[in-house]
């Protein structure tokens, strides 16, 4: 039996990226394409607790099924997998998605959340994204590498509950090879505009700037600036072990007599 | 000049936890209050970039002035240090969640977006939840624990972009004390009720159960499950460092001539 690919992105399921990445998976498996009605980019790990999904199906162009969820990307593969999949996944796919998800952009990013999500059902799991925010641009180049990257996984073991974060440069005619890297330290200086709406009452508007000053070798924005694909293994342990043993002074066991 | 603190959560601005932590923290510092709107829960690291914020000012029975903003724990903390604390806070603490937020919940958790968010602006950073979801629970016996907690937190050097997720066990007049621990590997297992609207259009609304093998000492689950409340060093590096050499596939450089 062919391996099943569960595909989803944030961008929403019309993008150029999810098509890319569809039409490059279905050489390795059967696809399923469960993705959201509309653009999800920035919603983290978020789920949809409070409201009930609605799930829309629509038919590609090749003739291809694509269940269009209006929730989250971690929606789309929670519910995806239980309800859209004819059996568990053997992979899920997020992407392409369309600008950086590397350093600590994976914090906010959709693309990255329903990877996370799927290596917590212990499915590997693999984000594509594209440094270049721009929707109509030119994926040709990047397809071969995906390609490969999607072969490697399928043919070898991964530890469990790790996925992948892959970044592809935004010069994609000279990419130079690929890296395994480790996570850039980095963070987004936010300076919201402050208007008024034609009635007189203020609104706050995010703009950010992205700063970067761990960018050595070894790290994936090192890797991207200098012409590679990033590739960083990804965990959803939060727990700061390097700096476990700064806190002793709550070792004490504190007790407090009520 | 007494240090500042910025005070949200994701359960709501008049929830009675976010109520509980202004008071205790009012006793160490000027209490800055920027909470979401409405219940933001499972919201995780989200933001809000594809429409504006608005904020009402209410004033709380005390004569505090709080921020409510129709945004996400994130928000609230990347507005509110920008133009609602009229200096940099020292501080910025959420909760106290009605719920827990051990173990993977973190992913999943507004109240620890909030926190996260706060480490990358190098500002310390504490979550506090409780592990029942009654909205009326009664916190009197917890708030010696936050007391001392945040007292230790202001009194010593944190490591930089560090931060804390600290939970309460149910029982909570039998706390034994307190306990620095790592994050437990866990999952939740999700069930989808799937329902017919009135016009006989399908929906789905997510359900599910937490399941936890990783509760061995050292962990938060064992904390509390044994009556201790955990604390959690938390960091936003996603690199899984320890599964780094099992991915030397990926170390040969590929390079594809296109």
């Amino acid at each position: 039996m062919r391996p099943l690919i569960l595909i989803t992105n944030d961008d929403g399921y019309d993008s150029k990226g999810l098509k890319t990445l569809i039409s490059v998976a279905q050489s390795y498996g059967d696809v399923v394409v469960v993705a959201p009605e509309h653009n999800a980019s920035g919603l983290s790990h978020s789920f949809t607790a409070q409201r009930p999904l609605r799930v829309r199906e629509i038919t590609s162009e090749e003739g291809l099924s694509i269940y269009a969820c209006d929730g989250t990307p971690v929606d789309c593969v929670k519910l995806g997998q239980e309800y859209f999949c004819p059996r568990t996944p053997s992979l899920v796919l997020s992407g392409i998605n369309h600008g950086s998800n590397s350093s600590i952009n994976i914090l906010y990013s959709g693309t990255m959340g329903a990877v996370l999500e799927a290596s917590l059902l212990d499915i590997k799991a693999v984000g594509f994204s594209l440094v270049d925010y721009d929707p109509l641009v030119d994926f040709t180049s990047v397809i071969l590498y995906i390609n490969a990257i999607i072969g490697i996984v399928l043919e070898n073991p991964m530890p469990s509950q790790v996925c992948l974060n892959v970044n592809i440069p935004r010069n994609v005619d000279n990419i130079k090879g690929i890296r395994l890297c480790r996570q850039s330290k980095a963070r987004w200086i936010d300076c919201y505009r402050k208007c008024e709406d034609p009635r007189g009452v203020p609104y706050y508007w995010i703009d950010g700037e992205f700063v970067c000053d761990d960018n050595g070798e070894g790290t994936d924005q090192y890797a991207l600036e200098h012409g590679y694909i990033s590739i960083v293994p990804t965990t959803t342990d939060f727990t700061a072990y390097s700096s476990l043993d700064k806190f002793d002074f709550f070792n004490s066991e504190l007790r407090i007599e009520n």
